[in-house]
């Protein structure tokens, strides 16, 4: 059973959770909805963002711009840019915006589909990371390359992925046929969450999860709601913060006398190798 | 110049190029255009699918399951499998599906965003590989995981990725601050093309394209038009296939004595340790 455990002052007190799957009878629906109840209990504010129940737009495109000129040619970055500055994003847009300047944690959960988040979930990120809010913040200079890789908007916030997947956790280990759960979420975690400056704890990953019973369910549940209780305690991933001296500008690589002997890829970024993320993923 | 090779006759005939950007006046656009120009001049067939320009639907709901019923709980691995066997599935994800089984070569473009291919692209993935398509294809035994990675209904056919990044080269190398390029795309080569079969060459990859000239421009069309007419030669990515006797069953674990020595992470899954795949890109 739940213990519920008072938030200490210094913990966070409001939480968005963006939800991406069709189905609220699902597993995952089931795990939002212990998640939400166990915050709830601790008595933190809880808003979720339901992407498929409310119809949310998932490609970004020309009508994302409504100030855009019809004739004019479409640059992504230019037109959100210019969108953010005189207001006239979208209302779906500027309303998730709000909601993540509010949360002091970013839950994202999702089914791993296609060893990656659900287009609607992407779709999330291109349309709400608009320049100058999620990227193209910050000054470059010979000391700092922008506001990013710990720094940015949503620096001082915590963020996490609650993930699932089909698959064996075997399949997801450190020589699995697949990859490293960590590696194939370094591109959300380390590109979509540290990238607009978001610390980012350890996935809550649930596998082989077309096989649950009910045992195995409350065991995942009391996992979760764990989690939960730690959302301000955690430690985070030690993704290494860009302008903090690790790297090199402007060619922004790694310091030659940096990185865990034998690091490659994704590892280099972790100030210990990547030692931390793996102990913390659910069964 | 461009001298026109004609293609052997053991070269690929039948090219399906998948575009996914908003803008046709863009460099993605104009990249198309000049890939296009050059299979053509080759003599080759070549289909494109416009997904932006068709209103491709990107997420995968269960308007994609007609049959299903409307008080049934959407599971979507089962629906889609069923919606596969029965010839239910949605006309738009037919044809896409026919597309991808006449085509010898796939090539899917798109613009880098966060990481990752398009929330669009993202979704045309996630609807036409159905259950029964690309996934859930073969017997599971003592000696086989199913048909996949190397396997499947693709097998024998080429893929590859053309991709554009307003970042630096360098922020892609092996030790800049996005992570490597080969790693990032891992997901895509290794989970999307190479699972139902396809033999994944390198990607295309031009990098730094908000300040290209005329100059820039006519030599990344050059080495695109390069590539174009040695899609039938250029050796693919050394993945292993998963039931060549790398793998154990069923843990899906690559086999304690193979990997490069020092290798981690994705390059454990190249036969060559991730040697290859660098030189390949485009500057």
């Amino acid at each position: 059973m739940t213990q519920t455990i008072p938030a200490p002052t210094t913990s966070p007190r409001k939480v968005l959770l963006v939800f991406a799957h069709p189905e609220p009878r699902s597993l995952n629906g089931a795990l939002r909805d212990v998640a939400v109840r166990e915050l709830e209990a601790q008595g933190r504010e809880v808003k979720v963002s339901d992407l498929y129940a409310d119809g949310w737009k998932a490609s970004v495109d020309r009508a994302d711009f409504p100030a855009l000129a019809p004739d004019a040619r479409l640059v992504v970055a230019a037109a959100s840019g210019e969108a953010l500055t005189t207001g006239t994003l979208t209302p779906d847009v500027i309303a998730e915006q709000e909601k993540l300047l509010w949360a002091d944690v970013l839950i994202l959960q999702f089914p791993l589909w296609w060893f990656s988040m659900p287009a609607i979930l992407k779709g999330w990120v291109e349309r709400v990371y608009a320049y100058g809010f999620a990227y193209g913040v910050g000054e470059h200079s010979a000391t700092r390359w922008g506001d990013r890789y710990g720094e940015g908007r949503l620096a001082g916030k915590r963020a996490m992925l609650m993930v699932t997947t089909g698959g064996w956790e075997a399949h997801y280990s450190a020589r699995g046929v697949n990859g490293p759960i960590d590696d194939l979420l370094f591109p959300i975690h380390h590109g979509v969450l540290f990238y607009p400056g978001y610390a980012v704890l350890p996935p809550f990953v649930a596998y082989h999860t077309n096989r649950l019973d009910e045992a195995g369910f409350e065991a995942l549940a009391e996992q979760l709601r764990e989690r939960m209780r730690t959302l301000g305690t955690t430690a985070p991933l030690p993704f290494r913060t860009q302008n903090g001296g690790d790297y090199l500008i402007p060619s922004m690589t790694l310091r030659p006398d940096l990185g865990a002997p034998g690091a490659t890829g994704f590892a280099l970024h972790l100030e210990d190798g990547g030692q931390t993320a793996a102990g913390m993923t659910a069964a």
